[in-house]
């Protein structure tokens, strides 16, 4: 039943395209899930990938259109024609063709929406355009039921009747009077549970979640996670229904957040995988390299200044690493847990304030024990006169560490920057270079060199 | 609608908790979502959140046990008695319950079990309790709907009603024969759809997906992603019908494992957030720090090594720095990489010798950029006899960096560790180390000292 992609598999429908073998294909294709055929087609090289493509019928092509990620899917359209694209969109869900046609040029999207046979489609299209892809609205489809609040069950039932080819996934009907304005909803398990003539007014649920068009998406998926809902309808400032967001699309977003914020920590930029080629890799990773490296001259640099101090104690180049590293992970560990907390919209938000002395305080109690640590090493395989260098810059360092990685991430965020990207290379490498300078300082003031 | 929670609200609900005002508290919570009152608790002292709880209807109450996290649970049942304990895990869905009891004691557990006055739910907890909670049986609810493929659409839905009370969300009827033997579903909205007298067998859809009971958790998220499944039936190997794991349980899990990943690569032991208490703070932060002391203090004795060196021409000092970060974000980099394409199980698998080979290439491009850019600046600012030093040890760290960022992460996940842990503090570390001691036996050698 799950599918898997063996080698042997992609090799026999390899040979298949190369010798034109369209009812081995068709026969192969059949037998999947749309989605299958997805990872089939990253597989294939672009030429073979066009012509599997292209004998499949235009309900699973626009289900694989809707599925594979923006850069492929505009790569992979390069070839087709308005006329082409429109025959998929055509058979799209609205927010996903809206999505597409976004990638698209300009002229190109108007030509498609031109094209539509489908009107309410076309509609449906050009209501959903405007809105921004972090808000509600970008997330939402226009297809959904919904039941008049006068009307019978019976009714309700004919109208899932006429809608049941473009809606595909019912989770509820929503429920709205003469003005479109949303009152409530019926799950479908009442509803089959329901006497066919029974007034929906009687039976349907008021006390319903639902979202206006602009609440942004991490709010939406909030929402849609505390409550467990499936779907959420969204309405307008005036409260009328406008379109709802399904589980799956959220799902989508919430996985791609985390992807992003894994990326940030790690010092890549865009959206890089292990697949990509070379050139695309190297690109994804020189940039918080190079940042790297320039923090690290700039290290060197202060190092410079203290040659003198160096030249008559070479001991003391012993304890740099340690300087960095240290401030490197505390910083990290601290931008780390501030994030989590901007990421965690519910509860209460504690005051800057309290946030600041709490984590003074922490950091404390980490520096004195690491510090203690590294006093201790220094007694028995360096030089006496350094424990107290090496012991007060550690504790110094971790103390400036926590701060930084605390008030990095709220700037960021601030500024509408993912404050992910502070929990990476930029905390790191700012950490090494407050860390080793206020090494050098200690040591000039504390050995009066 | 959606309920946000302000100091005033709280505020009030601890005044009137304090004043013993029961009526004004129940009329409040009667307004609340049982998520909402969730939150507030978490915000309440331990024991007028009991006072609070108590107040609460037995469904709400067990909708919030269900919800809070496992070792605030754990902490708020410590003083309930197994009787009362019992009257909660009453209204649980199965799933949930085997999830509280099993953080209990074996004796708690087996008295509530023995307390059960539902005794089919006795029977779902005793058949859930075997099962791990990374597979698909440990995901899995008893609750669920099923029809027998002989019956008609109304004798369908009369089980529905049935079990509507049991059965919180219905998406779809699962159709078994008579050896409870899986053969497909009908989803509600067909059944809604279909005329009463019709059979199931002539309407049930055949081709549908499952998993069995051993299937890992994220081998089900995977599945339940890639086809857009709001549920997914669980059979053993007979495949006889056994459960169903529902979305917002795998949603719950992909989060965590989200979290658990980037506390991993932030060098977080555990689960902390940044409203827990300073000691767990301390405690979850500490070990990656130490391990990180006890990496740099082992630098600190590379460099003793070559302190004859370091006297002689103190301006090696400088590079330091770069040796150990370039080291560390090239390693974090690459495991990264790693470890999304381990969590990636969709597509085909590269071989070791590709992946490695792949790596070297970047590896050397990107080494190779940084080299030159170091040199630059060596020639510039410090003696040009250190050029070829400093970039030629660049290369080579960035190379081993790259190297042990691929296998660290395969190694762990072969001996069932998460991956994610290597790149946080361990590689940037070992990376350390190995980079300081990479340059200075260059330097050895180079400079014939």
């Amino acid at each position: 039943m799950t599918f898997e992609l063996t080698k042997e598999f992609l090799e026999k429908i390899e040979t298949a395209i190369t010798g034109r073998d369209d009812a081995l294909l068709r026969a192969e294709m059949d037998e999947l899930y749309p989605a299958d055929i997805t990872m089939l087609l990253y597989e294939l090289e672009t030429e073979p990938a066009h012509y599997l493509f292209s004998l499949l019928n235009t309900e699973i092509g626009a289900e694989i259109l809707a599925e594979i990620e923006p850069e492929d899917r505009k790569r992979f359209l390069e070839n087709f024609s308005s006329a082409e694209i429109a025959r998929y969109i055509e058979v799209f869900d609205s927010d996903d063709a809206v999505d597409l046609l976004q990638e698209q040029p300009i002229q190109v999207r108007e030509e498609v929406i031109g094209l539509l046979e489908d009107r309410e489609q076309a509609r449906f299209i050009i209501d959903l355009l405007p809105y921004d892809e972090d808000v509600a609205g970008g997330l939402m489809q226009k297809e959904l039921v919904k039941a008049n609040v006068n009307w019978t069950v019976n009714e309700c039932i004919e109208e899932i009747r006429k809608q049941a080819e473009d809606v595909e996934k019912v989770y509820a009907v929503y429920v709205v009077d003469d003005n479109q304005t949303l009152l409530g909803l019926i799950s479908l398990k009442n509803l089959v549970l329901a006497r066919k003539n029974t007034k929906i007014g009687n039976i349907y649920d008021e006390d319903i979640h639902y979202v206006e068009t602009y609440r942004p998406v991490e709010e939406v998926s909030e929402i849609m996670q505390r409550y467990d809902l499936e779907a959420i309808p969204v309405v307008n400032v005036q409260k009328r229904l406008l379109g709802r967001i399904t589980i799956d699309d959220v799902l989508d977003v919430i996985i791609e957040k985390a992807e992003e914020d894994i990326q940030a920590i790690s010092g890549i930029t865009g959206e890089v995988e292990e697949d990509d080629n070379l050139w695309q890799q190297v690109k994804g990773r020189l940039p918080w390299l190079i940042v790297g490296v320039i923090g690290s001259l700039m290290a060197a640099t202060v190092i410079r200044i203290f040659e003198g101090e160096l030249s008559k104690i070479a001991a003391l180049a012993m304890f740099i690493p340690i300087m960095g590293s240290t401030g490197g992970n505390v910083g990290i560990q601290t931008a780390s847990l501030i994030v989590q907390a901007l990421a965690d919209k519910s509860g209460l938000e504690i005051s800057w304030k309290e946030r600041l002395l709490k984590i003074i305080v922490i950091a404390s109690l980490n520096g004195l024990i690491i510090g203690l640590l590294a006093g201790l090493y220094v007694l028995v395989f360096s030089q006496t006169q350094l424990v107290w260098v090496v012991s007060l810059s550690l504790m110094a360092v971790v103390l400036l560490a926590s701060f930084m990685g605390t008030i990095t991430p709220l700037i960021l965020d601030r500024f509408g920057i993912n404050p992910a990207v502070a929990s990476g290379p930029f905390i790191t490498t700012a950490n090494d270079l407050v860390g080793i300078g206020t090494y050098f300082l200690i040591a000039h003031f504390l050995l009066k060199m």
